[in-house]
């Protein structure tokens, strides 16, 4: 293992302890197997199923049953590397990449290595995350990020992923018209992802103001505030023929229901929003008679280099509205959990 | 226009004229366009749609308001082509694909012409179809047969393209395990298909026993009655992981709904049946959690020449229950609607 | 037909009446067919296959055979609009899509129009195109603008179809590594296109110093001069792996042969540039060991409305070198063949 | 490690140990690491390569250093596994996919595991192969095989591999015409799985009279012997148009030559022959002009569970030859180098 001699024998890390409780301990520095490599963790976002599991304590089969570390948007530099790590070195700045595959399955063989079966994920019950000051961590799974991006930058290509990959599974093309569902963080980067990556028109809808604001930032050409406005209507009062792609992010069955009617023939929906409702009705007719496609989205696979290298354009500092330190990371996630109309995108710093 | 001589002035033709009432009449023998090819029908199937328009009169927003032909499933000989057709000639054998479509929207352009708003489809009001002694097509959408291919065989390639087109959208690969719901006509022969490109096994449901031995001739390695056992639970009690692709030809959604959980990971399902009742139900964590894909299937495109090409290989009297002459085609109606458990595909010969 | 009134009678064209012969000719304006508009010509940009028929007569089995009118890469105003007509009316600014497709042929009906053996192409012989102050075209291929786009845009999106066309043959995915060669007026749009599609690093190469400046200014990262380095050294020195795509545009045997070794396993190589000479020695081993795929691109289809929209960000005005009015039709044909050094597109504008 | 016991310690295996120099040794029977099985091998397959090895003692980059076990297609029963591995125990039949590759790569992640650079492939120096009695292999890449499947033709499963890789990326679609150049064991699957997974007509050609015999009873519709006419010249004869898809699995350069101008517009030519000899002379406007992909292909990758399933409607001993004991494996290898126009596939017996 090289370069742990500057690396302390213990570490503070913040663990979930019970239903919205939070405590700080001390523990001991993990040792990186042959093929991990030890990280410094500079930047951690908040996601929405972090606040999940430190409110309700699971997520569908995913049930935390002890102390756990939450986080799993990270990113930071190498302090130490396995004696099999060949691509990073310490001192190497670093997104982390959260989910460690097997490599060996059906799903990672043919490259859909989100869907493996065996997958070890930060912060997911019983896997530790990264509200920590020192990470180990795959070494595959840790990509080095140029020396002009942020922490910051790094660490938001995690949510940046899910959009790249809902963009990608929804089959858009240069050109085409996009409908999106749910302005939270994973929304506002996909109306980013979608117009990098040659969007035409995309159009969106919210609840919260300020997040339909973020959006016409990043790009969107119309906000429609869902409470105000039907967004298949606003689709179809400016193109009678629908859009070429829908994006649901908000994880709600009425997002879903107002994006299906939104769609041209031949139109895709992709679906990223974890709904814990179901949809009351779905007219199939609808599916067969517009040949539509809906597709799920789970995570991300192949995302990590693209995103990085399409991040270094992207000013995230729009999107993060809070930030705190280790020490009050469960501050942190009360924050993302009840201040929905004010927070958007929440940071927690382990070195700070 | 060359080789009309033996053509005569006018013809019979089997008109719906009112709910469930067919009546024959005589009428002119159309004359083909430049680029028309005027065709002796030969072999017409009856269609579900047929039979939908026969007893209901309309089918969703296509009404039949005046007396219509019926019939879109037919295959004939050509007996005279206007003066642009280039490919075929008087005495030529053909398929005749039902939709002609304008070419120049942005469906026909990007190669799904099925989805084109300005199709002119047989026997879908106002357009007549092929019940007929005689019929003007279209020639770029009329196919020559090879001499070993029976005007029955011809015919049944318009449903066999309805399979094609569903395992080419489902994106069966070889050797994946396929599931299909609904042993009608498209059902069988999307069994057919799927088998013959290389489908791993076929496990199929219905509710009639005739259709479900005809599946296992077909090459379903197993059948499942759907009132006395779950497609799904049978699908995971032989392979715990799920069906790579499900296809759902029943057009109801207690099918769709038995093809869901029937997903592995990553699975496809292709929805075909056009189901008048809606889906009561839909939880979409299971498109999240397993990145499923849900596609809509509408006719078929391209399916043509290797429909013709695939079709010579399969029997298709184990398909035909039953047989009628033009002047009873209302039997054939009647038939095709009232005895599901014994008919399967009934065929109208317009020359007999 | 609607808003003929103000068309006059006769109009200028520029013919080409023999090698290197450009003559002003006074002609009548064509009047549109049905499904035509008649369209007043405002920019149009010199290709150099216009150079090519203009210095040899010929391009390859394209044999010009009498007086003809080049120019294809036209924009305009409709100034006319035959009956059948629905989408464009009089005072409609437009670009035009000169290849009209027959939409009948198996290229046509699965989406890959830009084979059609049927196609009529303004400018190849004996299809006369568009130096001409009016010109008849099919209305489907007649693409409405924005309003804030200019003429020389419009124009200039023929050329970028063939980027954008190039770069989607290619496989490109974002955050792909792209070496092209030739920065030609189609090269260069291919670099502007490739960033704005989320190509990473872009590499490049000419003969030409301005060019290799034009392209650093579109976004590439590195440009090589084609006599003082390899392209395949520059890449594998910076990236020892090779690139993801390359695409040729220079037409040459030895840009070919500088992109194939720079490519990763995997590797995509398409090409666009015409090349007149053969290549003369291609080590089939590299194609196989590394599983690359080299794959031609012909025109281009279905690009223009994509092609709109993102030539809307696009500065052209650094690629537009040389403008002439239509009675020097023969001096822009003369400046692209002569100076290309310092020409790089060369505009002609019909109402000067 | 389960189900050690009847294993023997010591095994006999077959060694390259010079230039057409095979010497029968007795070593140890490897230990199976925890992932992997201890696999008694029943049948092993000659390929081309071992071939290469045993004459010229490398192929390209891959040299022989060593004395070295060949053969890399084999098939057995697995006798110990350790004990990490779940679905296998002894007992179980099963085929052996030669490549054993990293997982964590980026070639691996993609999904096109056949191009990970940290591969250990069978029989490619300085990796033992098959010609053992024994064979420890990672359990990931060892796939059982059904009761009613022979050893030979689990043996097989990994050439057809190549053959239904070369399909999969040739982009071959139901009904299209494919034309095969090479007769070897690779085409002569090439044109089994060819028509097993829908093309239309196979063409196919080779020099070997014996080989066209039985690449017509395989499903080919029209062999040409390339010393008496041109496969091109074949084709166009039949099809003007050309064929939709080109195979070449010959490894020279005069079948890739006769291949491209077979080719349709639009149409694909994969290559998997390793062709010691370049190409002279390639026609770039051929490529652009028609739109042609030209696509490499190595190996192969999740063809296994495919490969087993179509295999057992396979009757692989219209292809087997010869067959010899382990104790003949030189005599086997001299028939594979010496007796081309006689033997197809030779298989040698590591228990006989």
């Amino acid at each position: 293992m090289a370069g742990s001699s500057a690396v302390p024998k213990t570490m503070k890390a913040a663990y979930l302890v019970g239903t919205r409780q939070v405590e700080i301990r001390e523990v001991p520095v993990p040792a990186p197997a042959p093929d991990e490599v030890l990280v410094r963790v500079e930047a951690v976002g908040v996601c929405g199923s972090d606040v999940h599991y430190y409110e309700h304590g699971r997520i569908g089969r995913y049930v935390v049953e002890g102390p756990l570390i939450l986080g799993h948007e990270a990113s930071g530099v190498v302090v130490a590397a396995g004696h099999l790590v060949k691509h990073l070195r310490p001192g190497q700045r670093v997104a982390i990449e959260p989910g460690v595959t097997c490599g060996r399955c059906e799903a990672c063989k043919s490259g859909r290595y989100n869907l493996c079966p065996h997958v070890r994920f930060l912060a997911t019950p019983p896997v530790d995350g990264a509200f920590a000051q020192y990470i180990a961590h795959r070494a595959d799974f840790v990509h080095p990020i140029p020396d002009d991006m942020s922490y910051e930058q790094a660490a938001m290509v995690e949510p940046f992923s899910v959009a790249l990959h809902a963009i990608r599974r929804s089959g858009m093309r240069p050109g085409d018209r996009v409908a999106i569902a749910g302005m939270g963080p994973v929304g506002l980067l996909t109306v980013a992802a979608a117009r990098r990556l040659g969007a035409g028109d995309v159009i969106v809808s919210d609840t919260v103001d300020k997040r339909l604001q973020l959006a016409l930032q990043l790009g969107a050409s119309e906000a429609v505030h869902a409470k105000q406005g039907s967004l298949a209507a606003a689709v179809r009062e400016r193109w009678p023929e629908g859009v070429d792609v829908a994006i649901e992010t908000a994880g709600h069955p009425d997002a879903f229901a107002s994006l299906l009617p939104a769609l041209c023939r031949g139109g895709r929906l992709a679906v990223v929003g974890l709904s814990p409702l179901p949809l009351k009705e779905l007219d199939l007719t609808q599916l067969t008679d517009g040949e539509i496609d809906i597709v799920g989205v789970f995570r991300y696979a192949n995302t990590y280099p693209a995103g990085i290298q399409l991040m270094r354009e992207l000013d995230v500092w729009n999107l993060i509205t809070d930030t705190f330190p280790l020490a009050e990371t469960g501050d942190a996630l009360e924050r993302a959990r009840t201040q929905k109309s004010e927070s958007v995108k929440v940071v927690v710093y382990p070195q700070a």
